[in-house]
């Protein structure tokens, strides 16, 4: 029936530090047919996520991790080609875990439909998907801005990092994002409206923060870790929320560091809590439903870095770790 | 008038590490006179807590820092001996902070009356003091454990942890402590109850965590920092609360570390806070009512570490930084 083969990355070994061209094994298999109730989708953009590292560690987590010789997984868009579920026909658009391939067999489960033609495919890897309701529900639930709080976001730029700042200053914050390079702190201010931007890369971090947040930092949205926490925990305001959504300074090295200045949530009463966007399943509805209605309004913008080809994957993911992606970074199979 | 001197110790030198004796000089007084709306005080007892450590430091924190030359802080229970107070006559007992001196001169601000024969005079410095009301917010309001939680408390031997971990068990949760050695973790668990006691002195602490919370840890009250905070960490359950109340493991260090294992938040969304105790003087009279009330009837014990002699002030504070203390340590002057 299906002439094609289909392509997948799969976890070879699992990595110590950064990810390396052995952490993966290319294969090429016969295209799979779906059996009763599944279908097969043709995966067009897959997401590509810092998440991903700690599936990869073989340590107890909110997933368990990816296998030895498992497709490596990865929330994706795709199209239904062929389906014996009784939910989903030829032609559907859905978002689900489809992994890093370019066909998928899926039993329905965690998947989504989507509308064509109403935003591009890949906002629903972003603003309209796991990013943005990881955004939405970090900042409200657990930062608890208010009307004229100063919200720092690190990785400003990033897929979660530009919907925070976003919010917060749709909820009337004053709102200074963290970035790497120039360019990116000029897409944060001029682009997305963010107060200020720090270079993190060139600026001297300690010293901008003072001068961008003069009344202290009321809520801080961490996607980083490392030096940039332990620099905000010297700046927060009494009864301070640091909201820990990420750590990507943190997923490559085997020996992590902590934030020596974590006394200060002592001294200022301020807490520090995690938060994981499936606990919120019950309420994407309202979220997705608000963050559209923001991007119809023009409040909610979203930038995609797109790269072709199934193949450059290995590479590709990397660029997260590196800073280099300016955007939601997407793969388009 | 008082043909008596006044002896004191006063801040000489700022610390960067350990408490030594150039960080203090003693100084002998004429003795104070009141004048109007004062009262002199013989002080009694001297409240010995790691939070003077932190009073040292020349940072911005939740109170200024003694300055150098100044009377060294401390909380204190006092004799009224003479005064031209009008709230206050000779013979009064009173706690406040009276310093590390012989004799104080007051304006009354701060400063409480205490009953004499109800309890020994020291309990004003422990349970029915600032570690106990710390102990009664911080589990309480703070670490919000719920009957059949798993409690875990670091110096449990403490003045602020033996206190915590007796609350936790009238509140129907396990209560685990860690202590320095087998005597204390004896009395952690025999006289104050506790269901368990690690000595972090001997045992694996990690291996002992797992056997003792076999369920995880859902409210860890941390008193120390370091590599306890750590270890812990890694066995917290879904939800759980962190309440970060000391860390006396990093006190004396100039190169403080924070906890490596701090995503543990993230993955379990939990959360670690900080409280000071001075934020709830308005509900005091609430605590120390219900801690009365549980002394008197047998479901609250203290235990004093009572040194004789002003003298030994620069030797007995260290005591506190070595885990020597037995109990709340306090000099009788």
């Amino acid at each position: 029936m299906h002439p094609l083969r289909n392509r997948q990355f799969r976890l070879a070994q699992r990595p110590t530090g950064a990810l390396v061209p052995e952490t993966w094994a290319y294969v090429e298999n016969p295209m799979p047919e779906p059996g009763e109730e599944q279908f097969l989708a043709q995966v067009l953009y897959i997401s590509l996520d810092p998440a991903m590292r700690g599936w990869l560690n073989d340590a107890k987590s909110y997933v368990p991790p990816v296998q030895l010789g498992e497709v490596m997984r990865a929330i994706a868009v795709g199209k239904v080609l062929d389906s014996k579920h009784p939910k989903f026909v030829a032609g559907d658009l859905v978002v689900g875990l489809f992994g890093v391939q370019a066909y998928a067999l899926s039993d329905g489960k965690g998947v989504t439909k989507v509308e064509a033609g109403l935003v591009p495919l890949p906002t629903y890897l972003s603003t309209l998907g796991m990013p943005g309701l990881t955004a939405y529900f970090g900042l409200l639930d657990v930062g608890k801005p208010r009307e004229g709080d100063t919200v720092v976001v690190s990785a400003a730029a990033g897929a979660v990092g530009a919907v925070v700042g976003q919010i917060a200053k749709i909820k009337g914050c004053r709102v200074v994002g963290l970035a790497g390079g120039p360019e990116k702190c000029r897409y944060v201010v001029d682009e997305l409206g963010f107060d200020a931007c720090i270079d993190y890369k060139h600026d001297d971090v300690k010293k901008k923060l003072r001068e961008t947040c003069p009344k202290g930092v009321d809520v801080y949205f961490d996607n980083v870790g490392g030096e940039i926490l332990d620099f905000v925990l010297t700046q927060i305001t009494r009864g301070a929320r640091i909201v820990i959504c990420g750590a990507i300074s943190q997923y490559n090295t085997p020996n992590p560091v902590g934030p020596k200045n974590y006394l200060s949530l002592l001294v200022n009463r301020a807490s520090m809590a995690g938060m994981i966007v499936f606990d919120y399943t019950p309420r994407y509805g309202e979220a997705l439903m608000q963050m559209g209605a923001w991007m119809a309004e023009g409040k909610l913008k979203s930038k995609g870095d797109v790269v072709k080809g199934l193949e450059t994957f290995p590479d590709t993911i990397n660029k997260l770790f590196k800073g280099e992606n300016f955007g939601k970074l997407v793969i388009e199979v």
